[in-house]
């Protein structure tokens, strides 16, 4: 990557370039696109320690940033993903065949960086039209068209979760206290974020919130990620480990769980972090609602049931080691003993009390809800 | 503390000092009364990554030494208390008052060191009818008879680990994937363990188990403790986070699950290592039995329900940072964010498919199970 600097919204207004604002946020973002036709990624594995962006302006840079997660969240890898087929058409200044052809490889290449998110493939289709259209246009026009079509799918990811969240609100009590896994935040999405969206649009309503965030092991989103970025908004927050759930259920500290989802298949079982579905076992077990919250572009209508989403096992080194600040790893396992690393797991719908998208609320999640929503 | 090495059993032997022998195991031990009624305790914070033993020869050390946690596990922590009275009736040379005094005050201190786990205030009160017979004999004799009694209630423990291990036998199925959470092993008791001696006994009966074991956040205790002592028995052993279980249960990757136990109330409920519950209400969910392996010290008859245990919340930092080797932290959670550390939770009877002690199995476990038990 072609170097590392804090976020600064400035550095792209006062330039004539198209894109002057950063469309996640002002005062920071998973993702923006860059005069020049680079990206800036905040690099998420450093956080909360360092607020650290990389300036990529390769396609196989963006394609590692997805895979090594330094952006990660399933709308906010989609938008990576769009953002890097504008990349890597800056890079193809020949003639359309070998453009569409250099297209084509970076397609499969970010296609292939993780397995599990269905917004990485949607956000790739969603350009393949855009692609075909602007083959036949001078190189200037062409790389615009793709990068105001990659930044209207950031706008409109960002416009889903305000959408999303104003349809939350209603689920909401006054004074709840909302548990939630891992990170589906600003820094998951385009902006403002799925469950966090719910959770800042009951903020902004004044409904005197306060949220339990899972640290969500092994990779820490939630205690560094969630806790993160409400704590910037001065939303009331307190880490807990993924092991404590049951604990704070028992002592009925928990009002309701709101998470989101890497993919929601069509009859309303949803793919979502690790322990995710311990969790829904849990809360049924204590009769606390969990609500899913995602942008429609999550819901994957040709996957019939959670059995058919791929689960992505990660490396186990990322379970058994922890890494530090400067470049060595802690080691929390012995050496010589295995560790397993799978990094979704599916809850079925029965146990989901909503599924919230933009479009509105599958409630109860299942075919039918979603049915209703595809249509209506 | 007085100095640090490694575990070497011979330091006891050829000497002519009544304990020869460790009792928790020749490999390695987390407490053994040393010549000079010293104790070596193994620091399990620093395993699996240094194998370092403590020298103490006070008793505010042993008290410091359990709330600290470089030995933990309920029945460990009643031996170590119950040797830490041998340490202050080694110091205590004055007369019958001022011994009376000075084992008072002792009693006080190790009593307090931790609140959670029972078998601290049961061996505590083992060693009551031994100091009162010994305070009349001169401080050789007397010292010697506590020493006598401490090492009598280890190998009792020890010999309780083996019997209920023997017991658990006949719960695993041959070719069984044994979930465990946290540690309840040789390092958690005298030596052998109570889970882990199931674990153990299954293993010596040749029936090809293997061991799925949680990391159990914040201590990492089964990451760190009980993939270091089932590798060194060559059991087979991957550890995974703490929010997977219900993942692999999904997958009818898990068979049964074999817990410790830190206080069981007359009622069945168990108090347990954080997060016991929740593997017990996804358990229940996937139709898989939970069994709970504990020395008949650990049930409290005093206490009728789980509601009269008392759970410990240690220092939020312990979840907010790890400690690594050079004396540094590593933070996992943004300055000014809290966190919450309940250090076990409570299980009800309803979950728990049997309890397994050197007496036998309370099957299911709860009042009257138990009750067949003591009387038997």
């Amino acid at each position: 990557m072609s170097g590392a600097n804090r976020f600064v919204p400035t550095l792209r207004t006062g330039q004539a370039h198209p894109h002057p604002a950063p469309i996640g946020g002002d005062a920071y973002s998973a993702v923006e696109l860059m005069p020049g036709y680079r990206l800036v990624i905040l690099d998420q594995r450093k956080l909360p320690l360092q607020e650290r962006y990389e300036f990529v302006s390769r396609v196989d840079e963006v394609a590692d940033a997805i895979r090594n997660m330094l952006v990660r969240g399933a709308p906010a890898i989609g938008i990576t993903a769009a953002y890097g087929l504008v990349v890597a058409a800056y890079a193809a200044r020949g003639d359309a065949p070998s453009f569409l052809e250099a297209m084509s490889a970076a397609d499969a290449l970010l296609r292939a960086s993780r397995p599990t998110a269905v917004n990485l493939a949607w956000a790739l289709d969603q350009m393949k039209p855009v692609v075909a259209n602007a083959a036949n246009l001078p190189f200037v026009q062409r790389t615009e068209a793709l990068a105001q079509a990659a930044s209207g799918l950031h706008r409109a990811e960002v416009a889903a979760c305000r959408m999303l969240g104003a349809h939350g609100l209603t689920l909401v009590p006054d004074g709840a206290t909302i548990l939630t896994h891992c990170n589906a935040g600003a820094l998951a999405t385009g902006g403002y974020g799925t469950a966090l969206g719910i959770v800042r649009a009951a903020h902004e309503a004044r409904k005197n919130i306060r949220v339990i965030a899972c640290e969500t092991r092994p990779y820490l989103q939630g205690a560094r990620l969630t806790a993160w970025e409400l704590h910037k908004d001065r939303i009331p927050v307190e880490v807990i480990s993924d092991s404590m759930v049951a604990h704070f259920m028992a002592k009925k500290a928990i009002d309701l769980v709101v998470v989101g989802a890497d993919r929601i298949a069509r009859n309303g079982d949803v793919a979502n972090k690790i322990g995710t579905y311990g969790i829904a076992c849990i809360a049924a077990a204590h009769g606390v609602p969990l609500y899913v919250a995602a942008p429609w572009s999550t819901v994957d209508l040709k996957c019939s049931s959670g059995e058919d989403i791929p689960i992505e096992e990660r490396p186990e080194r990322e379970l058994s080691h922890l890494p530090l600040a400067d470049g060595n790893q802690l080691q929390l396992v012995p050496d010589g003993v295995g560790a397993r690393n799978p990094s979704f797991d599916v809850t079925p719908a029965r146990l989901v009390a909503a599924i919230v998208t933009e479009r509105g609320l599958a409630r109860p999640a299942g075919e039918a809800s979603l049915a209703n929503l595809r249509n209506g």
